[in-house]
């Protein structure tokens, strides 16, 4: 089986999330980077493709370039699938012009700026039938799939409750005026949105929640603030939500708690029992159920649910981390994209990632929860 | 040094707080149960006097006849302190009465129903003269003394946000129906109040927020509910605040988080460092600061603070736990009723306790919270 | 019921564990300090008396005046009970001389110095039919009895081997030569015995795997060390071990593992699964079964042994910690007594704690340990 | 830079650590599978060889005609170094032609089985000048690189104690009669050599001992057991160590540990401080300093060592695994392909990995042992 070819947009020099995505693509030996615009500025784009051990031919100085010049190439020669990894200003007309050249798609998240891209990113993979993953990584873990299947088993009883957690500390003093770059973009309305940690990691958090629930935001009452002076977006915010079927949540999203690392945590209440998993021990599920007691659901057993298991590389106690649980997005992507090519319908268990809906929702989300935060009106419709 | 005397209202067979308090003033052999009107109804009452090992001639039909009767006493042979650990209802009646006649309280909370029963007892302890300590005994780990201390040293910096979550499993069910003495009273409203898992829990949430940050509460927008059919009371909480001096807060309260038995955690985050502190694993205290490891403060150790070093019986690793911290609140009421007694000042580490003030703001924070619940407007002033 | 009353053999001013036994005979209630002969300096003894509020004509010089002075009162003012916290050295004379006298008797651990004292009180005991409790404290946590339980129940399957350390840094340094009292003592010969860290630490290690395990240790090869320069004692050992019924065990007591509080922790492990323990959190008792996930057994809960339940106080989620552990040990002695005063036979659940039996055998285990560490046999018979 | 090239001795169809090794290999891209002889069975040495895309003509039907084959290819079309994953029989013959032929070789542990056939590569490999790893895997995790560091910069002060546990649960039953092909091998003296657990898992302890303290063993005492009926080789251990400069050691190896999964753990212990660090949370190491509080140090922070700091990827808080440390081991060995390729010497940071001579004492050390369990002798060197 030959491995797929990427193009990637974005991720030269100095960024960071471009590497992660190229270890996830390449852990499993599935996919090839192949092209790449890898940054805004054309040599420093070729430059980084030679760093990557890219040809030289492939190594484009822009996006617009890298779709025109793998559509010259033949079919079978072509880049499957174009990987953007950008800023997020630059990730609606790159997916866009994408999609519609035909090429399959993996999107960092938030998707889009606006509800309003995001929807036409939608109308236009339903319309052209490509393949479009987004990717909210922390869907990849093992557990967290286990406990999505639970969930939706019906082992939690009926569900009531959902409480997740975002928190990071390294937004906690005015970085983005030192020269890190990661902080600055972030932190930039033009390049990051409307959206500062509720875009870069509220999103996360929504999308965790509706995943393992499999229910929706339908309300959202929003305490969000620039807390770091000097700031020009959120950096710290809490949420309280209503979701789909009456259940209540709460979402907390904040990058000014000091000595935090990358605390993502969520707990999941049900008649018959709870769920408590955190993103920094991803290989333990504890469940305590309504009765006796707690239960430490550890990755690779085989107790655990199919897609769970299918989605780990390594016996008990080895553990995995992000670059796996990422993999596992791309691994999902991958499948969905030879099926298409083969022209067959996917497993049961394949196909598994965020996909472009789940990209809108979060985007539509951010808008409604920042609505919210600037409203003195207690809830808001999403 | 003569140990002090006490008389306990409530407290008889098959109820659960009023031994724990028992415990709390015989572990450090300070106080002895001396007379007690155990029971509200009088047979029970005398019996379970008896059971305790009571004089018969102490052991009263009812509080009255017990104020009544150590009134008669002389001055030498009279309790010193009336410790109250009814149902809430109770409350009042008994501390007024006892404040008027004289004697010095510890009072369990909810301290009373109402904001203005509170402010009575304030006045009335104002003009008294008298001791008034209310068992908020989560304020007794000597690691909760600890994080006190650090936040007024200024360890963390300038505050910026507190977290603080106190989550039960206990009552996810409708328990109260089952013959469940605890839940009867506590979800019933002529006995409890106006609020169920708030007042319960909710309000040793704020208290512990206000202990550890100094900062009261000064703004709330609430989402309460009532989860399980068929109560009568809220059993779950989150509420968004505001508190002094420009420090964001978030608190949760539910009794319903299945399989939960008593996770009370705050963290608490500043420009130089953030705590993290869980009632379940009292002995340790997470300091992680701006920069550089985080660092695991545990109790017993040479480098904790003044307070938080008086507050321990036995070397590290030998852990301390709910009793002994019950116990430490207690310490305080008898160091200010001794001080009291003998004529003299208290010393710096002398007489820490919840006072009748804390009480108050906390049916105050209480009846705020409700009113929230209740409300389509976003915040509401405490 | 009276209060039962104790008098106490050394425990005076600066002695750390007699105030550790104080509070755990004061936690429930139960008994009374009646009398003390507190320190073997008569005046310091009778001082200390005062501070504790023993009446001047209970506070005795020695602990000859005492037994001689409780002996002299009506059988009914007598003291129940002698409680023996000296350094080991005192521990035989007293102890002999207590259970001659009638007496029952509270004694610390190691027990005595040799097998052949420690025999003697054995026979003593018999004769007398004396209750005589030695302070094995860590056997009093509710999760330690529901181990126990587990074992003897047979809930994992076939017993293979018991793993236990206890592990201290509070001797890394020569303390005892800086004035530290408790290292002074635990470190002479002439007042601990052959052994240092065995005695000390060793032998509630012993003591811990045989109660849980049921078997008894029949074989050793030992390797000990003093590896602080200038100490006279044993400071760090690890023992192989063989157990009754081909069990196969693992022992560490260190004292000198720098950073280390008081890290007693244990593994059992069976055909069909493992427990594991440790006394820093020991409110949490980890099953691990031969198939399935790890269970967490947490204190206070329905599901445990009726012994687990019996010894515990409060409801689950309220850490309790090592003096309520040290109060069941006290509340087993406190029930054979009142049995034996009473004339009847103690209940299924009642007069659970360490003998004078278990007390003999771990100075047996001591000294054999103490042999193999010096010997170049490889295996020493116990 | 273009990618090296290695071929792959065993990991084809069904086998475990092979496909371990490969997405280790991947991982940061710096090397391609491009030969293989993935099984000792000729037709599935081929098959396998095309599920993973290995040209037809590199899909060997054996080691010994890779080996011609990639020596008949002209040098700069030749893969650069051999994989060695086959059960450990087939180590010796496969390393020895691969270094005599002057291929690079990467080779699991245990190396050989026995020390004169270690002793021989290890002559061959100083004859011949090629880059030899083993991939004692464990020491790739950046935890233990910064351990080892902390322990050289004598952040411990001087060493006095190690121990090292290596637990697991799988072989609680004699599931090698199961067809548990990992178990079948592992189990089986002809191709595991004289040592079952303390091959497979204490050879692992033994290495990461020597490793973090940089001290080797001098002498064992070891209590060695085959404790499941019917298996033919050791499956539960335990050894008293002595390594250089007065260092007391413990090493367990064990794999009946019913319900244990992989628990490798290790602690150091110094005049100045201890470090505690556990495989199955390896972004954690807990440093215990001799005063003040103990310290989380957490992979990815700035402040530890420049080792640690290369081994990594992503930031803190972002779990890397067990692929990832073992991806490190791989890094390490293709600096010094690299290095070796381009005649320049290694960079203070690169080239850091088990090699031969690790290998070899890990077969001394196992001889040792098993010589010693078997010995009514108390020491015996090493």
């Amino acid at each position: 089986m030959r491995p797929l070819r990427y193009g990637m947009v974005g991720g030269g020099r100095n960024a960071f999330i471009g590497a992660v995505h190229r270890a996830a693509a390449a852990l499993d030996q599935q996919a090839v980077l192949t092209a790449g615009a890898l940054s805004s500025e054309p040599t420093r784009a070729r430059e980084s493709a030679r760093d990557l051990g890219i040809a030289d031919d492939r190594g484009y100085g822009s996006w617009q370039e890298m779709l025109d010049g793998e559509l010259a190439r033949p079919a079978d020669d072509r880049i499957d699938v174009v990987v953007i990894v950008t800023p997020n200003d630059v990730h609606y007309p790159v997916a866009k012009a994408a999609v519609e050249a035909g090429f399959h798609v993996v999107c960092d998240k938030p998707l889009v700026h606006t509800g309003a891209q995001a929807q036409e990113l939608v109308d236009l993979v339903a319309r052209t039938g490509v393949v479009f993953g987004v990717t909210y990584n922390y869907t990849g873990y093992p557990l967290v799939r286990h406990a999505r299947d639970m969930v939706a088993n019906g082992e939690l009883g009926e569900l009531r409750k959902v409480v997740v957690q975002y928190s990071q500390g390294w937004l906690a003093t005015l970085v983005e005026a030192t020269g890190n770059k990661q902080a600055e973009w972030r932190t930039d309305p033009a390049r990051s949105g409307i959206a500062g940690a509720m875009g870069d990691i509220g999103s996360h958090a929504e999308n965790l929640a509706a995943t393992i629930t499999g229910r929706h935001v339908t309300q959202v009452s929003a305490d969000i603030a620039t807390v770091v002076e000097g700031r020009l977006l959120d950096d710290d915010a809490a949420v309280l939500l209503r979701l789909d079927g009456g259940v209540r949540g709460l979402l907390v999203a904040s990058q000014i708690e000091t000595g935090t690392e990358n605390d993502l945590r969520i707990r999941v209440h049900g008649t018959e029992g709870s769920l408590h998993w955190r993103q920094e021990e991803p290989n333990l599920l504890v469940h305590t159920p309504a009765s006796g007691p707690g239960r430490n659901l550890r990755r690779g057993n085989d107790y655990l649910s199919p897609s769970a298991q299918k989605a780990t590389r390594i016996p008990p106690g080895h553990p995995e981390g992000y670059i796996e649980a990422f993999a596992n997005v791309y691994l999902g992507v991958f499948e969905a994209i030879r099926a298409k090519q083969a022209g067959r319908e996917l497993g049961p268990l394949e196909g598994q990632f965020p996909t472009v809906e789940d990209g809108a929702r979060g985007v539509r989300f951010i808008e409604r929860v920042i609505e919210s935060g600037a409203s003195n009106q207690k809830w808001i419709e999403v």
